[in-house]
């Protein structure tokens, strides 16, 4: 007999009512875990992974064939798609969050009050994480590595086309948990690609402490709007580089074109370039050559069209558009002030460069400039957990509260506040 | 023509939206203020509100009568009530909080990194704070003072028995903004007693960045479940004291009678006693005795009851209610590990204490209780802001995100991360 849809959904929602309420008791037990266990896991899990090499490639090979009947777009197909080289980068991942510091019990601050009672902040893990994310298989392997270093469980939810592969890795990881003595529920996988499970998991307000979607911008903006549970939001990354009068123009022409080009594809990539009407005809004409050679489509507004040709006009929406792709948005400014409201109105609090040798206007444009990150003369595409040396992150939260900026163990933990007295009461 | 309930509604959504609007402009600004402005204008609003302290009496006189109309409850009205003194004890309160030292623009940390970016984390304002609290008209002067300070614009909605008194209050802080030169909508008062205001405020994600409720449990109640904007929840005190069978028996006597009765109406009150069954029958006839004595009814387990007459057989219900009252719970337990999963299954992760000299079986309890505020030998009482030395506190959050503990004015801002470069570029 075939299911309801509604009987459906419930069967799901008693899933993942299960994979919470398991997480809750592992993540108890892995609050006390010594520093020693989640290491030696994480370790013996990236064995495990390397052992599994030929049956996560055989996984991963019905994943892609899957996809292609699926007529999924070869940028998502490659997304997808594991080799050695890549399931070996998965396991020295895995191998580089497990030899991080341990950051549970560390004392972030202390001090003794008149009364003579001593606090302390403690730092101590957030409980139970749940991760909402798309097809690339390495981030099983990286939020599980992340979460279970900070001592959180964690619920991963990972797109439904790389199931078979995320299954395999998760695997791995639970070996290495059963090894060292740690629970195997502290790593959980939703092994159904029912789309009612991400549904139920942004309702598991009882064992979820918080969300971390990692996806596009439709996932993102699903799990803002159903969310009972804390989120880390993580929404696109709409970044600028401004070139200021003063830029030295060798510079900002290397920065520029790292900044969008690199990778064209990750949330740090510039999206719009300002640049300084003062500057704008010397340095437009050398960006737009280097550009163009590196394969990139260039929108630009009015006076960008009159000082370089080849050039696009741009629309409105141009400027409000996360490309992700090889296109920059170019826009002539005033001065600093322009730059700084044209990054507040159109920008998502991601990251934003100024590249200028004055450093008056720097410092201003790093204050006023309302972004997770704010760099001066370097690449935004500097937004990533490594390059931080963090060892790795789950992604780049945009929200205001507790993570901002890549989310790495640290930002993963929490604290509570321990005092120490000797009979004090208080008046 | 009298307005339909729908139509008020949308006029109170209008209000609202008008008022989010406001706060978000002034935060910009805000943002950007010296240290000296913020807190001159906290110290121009103590003089203003003690210039007014004839009209503020008069517009508390006039609460006060509507709520004796109104039949609150004689607690409910103490609460209310403002006389010199305690205008005078806001006006100090103010001042105290404009003396603190300045977080924002404060470097968290700073470090290089290999390819010589400087990463410095640096403190700031969070943006917009929507405060939601009841009738205590003090409120309105400290939460105003703590955001203000933070840098942050405030919404407050206070409850409706106070709106003469912080409507008095609210121009003080205005006229303080005003003479500092700061905007006015820094802080705003919803004026308006309907509660669908409430509805809108928890709606409002493009405007306010955080809300902090400050009541009981049935308005932090329907803001978890309401609110689409992100809570610093604060949730009820369950709080323990655990006498293990290493205590000083005097200590314990004046640390538990102090938890309980002090203040019994604050979240930070001893709700439930615990003690060691080899311990409990040398001190509960004492304890019993000072309790008694305070005024205090005790409500015990089945061996509480064997041991000291004069005790109520508690029911399980007793184990998980907040009683504000001067009522305390008292169950006899085995050992710290039964005391420590007693607190874990009924406690709301407030604030709970061990009294011990046994100092191994003290740091394990701090470890294992899952609590924003653990102590040893120590009043629960201490979970205060101004006792931690934060000057002040909005409230005491329960939840594991961004605020856990004392919200004081540190826990109302978040950082971003500054990167100066010499032209670096990714690889």
């Amino acid at each position: 007999m075939r299911q309801t849809l509604s009987e459906k959904n419930a069967d799901v929602t008693v899933m993942i009512d299960r994979l919470g309420r398991q997480a809750k008791s592992a993540a108890g037990v892995l609050a006390l875990a010594s520093a020693k266990s989640k290491e030696k896991a994480l370790r013996l899990a990236a064995s495990a992974l390397r052992c599994r090499s030929a049956k996560l490639l055989t996984a991963n090979a019905a994943d892609i064939a899957a996809a292609k009947e699926k007529n999924l777009s070869a940028a998502s197909i490659d997304r997808l798609k594991l080799d050695p080289d890549r399931i070996e980068a998965m396991a020295v991942g895995l191998e580089t969050i497990a030899g991080l510091p341990d950051p549970i019990g560390e004392i972030m601050a202390s001090w003794p009050r008149p009364n003579g009672l001593i606090i302390q902040r403690v730092r101590t893990p957030l409980g139970v994480v749940g991760v909402i994310y798309e097809s690339r298989p390495n981030v099983t392997a990286d939020a599980a590595a992340l979460c279970l270093k900070a001592g959180n469980a964690v619920i991963l939810r990972g797109g439904s086309e790389s199931l078979r592969s995320a299954q395999v890795i998760a695997e791995a990881i639970t070996e290495g948990l059963l090894k060292a003595d740690l629970p195997e529920y502290a790593v959980q996988l939703v092994t159904t690609s029912d789309r009612a499970a991400v549904g139920a998991l942004l309702q598991l307000q009882n064992y979820i402490d918080v969300i971390v979607p990692r996806g596009g911008k439709s996932l993102v903006e699903r799990v803002m709007v159903e969310a009972r549970v804390p989120v880390f939001a993580h929404l696109e990354g709409l970044c600028h580089s401004y070139v200021h009068q003063s830029a030295d123009i060798d510079k900002a022409r290397r920065i520029v074109v790292n900044a969008k080009m690199r990778r064209p594809g990750v949330c740090g990539a510039t999206e719009t370039l300002l640049v300084d009407r003062k500057i704008a005809p010397a340095i437009l004409p050398l960006l737009a050559k280097d550009l163009n050679q590196a394969g990139c489509e260039l929108r630009g507004d009015a006076e960008t069209c009159v000082i370089v040709s080849q050039v696009i006009p741009a629309t409105e929406a141009d400027w409000s558009t996360e490309y992700l792709d090889a296109i920059l948005a170019i826009k002539i400014v005033t001065d600093l002030n322009e730059a700084i409201d044209h990054i507040a109105r159109y920008g998502s609090h991601h990251t934003d460069a100024i590249i200028a040798e004055d450093k008056q206007a720097a410092e201003k444009f790093l204050t006023e400039v309302d972004s997770a990150i704010v760099l001066h003369n370097a690449s935004t595409q500097f937004a990533d957990g490594a390059e931080f040396g963090f060892g790795a992150e789950i992604g780049i939260a945009t929200g205001r509260l507790h993570a901002r900026g890549p989310v790495g163990v640290e930002q993963l933990t929490t604290f509570k506040y321990k005092l120490r007295g000797t009979g004090q009461i208080r008046d």
